[in-house]
């Protein structure tokens, strides 16, 4: 058992849209990120995402209503089948909770995708 | 779909090792516990715990390792099956991560035992 530092984690990457696995338990992970600018519009067919920020702003963008912006200390969960678009105008650092396997690009297939994820030490 | 500001939800309560539900996901559900003193020995048959702390330090016992004490912004995963205790000298505010279903006393029956937990608007 390894206490895992968040701050220690975030500064332990550079990379923007590529998260890092911090913590697993009951089949869902601790993913680690950061990010800069507009990701894809995606959805999660089977799987329901919690967003909470560590630092900066980040707007999660919906289809059919408003988008909801998130602040340093504050969290979402976006229900699995809803499309979204996570948005950062200035740097993010994020923490999500979903099933490991749950891939962040979802039903798309980009440039963003990340299958397999680098674990923080 | 509503965000949650942690600060704002564990500023709505008082009580100390009393669970309050801030969201649910996939099965799982972020707890958001107030604690101070000694809680229960006791242990999760079927539940992995994610330990997160917000505010003070809490300290984590275990019967044959070393202790492990999480400062603010730092997390810890017990395995299942894992006897532990948390110990707070002063006041601490955590994030719990875990089965919706998992009970805070596991195993053990006693005055703590909370099973129907009060959701946080």
């Amino acid at each position: 058992m390894e206490k895992v530092n968040l701050q220690d984690a975030f500064d332990s990457f550079d990379e923007h849209w590529s998260p890092r696995l911090a913590g697993e338990l009951n089949g869902q992970a601790v993913k680690l990120a950061r990010a800069e600018g507009e990701f894809v519009w995606h959805e999660h067919e089977d799987a329901d995402e919690l967003f909470l920020v560590q630092s900066g702003v980040l707007r999660i963008e919906f289809r059919e209503e408003p988008a909801v912006t998130l602040q340093s200390g504050e969290f979402l969960v976006v229900p699995r089948g809803v499309e979204h678009r996570p948005v950062a105008e200035e740097e993010v650092e994020m923490l999500l909770f979903e099933p490991t396997e749950t891939r962040n690009t979802g039903d798309v297939e980009a440039e963003e995708t990340e299958t397999d994820l680098e674990r923080i030490d």
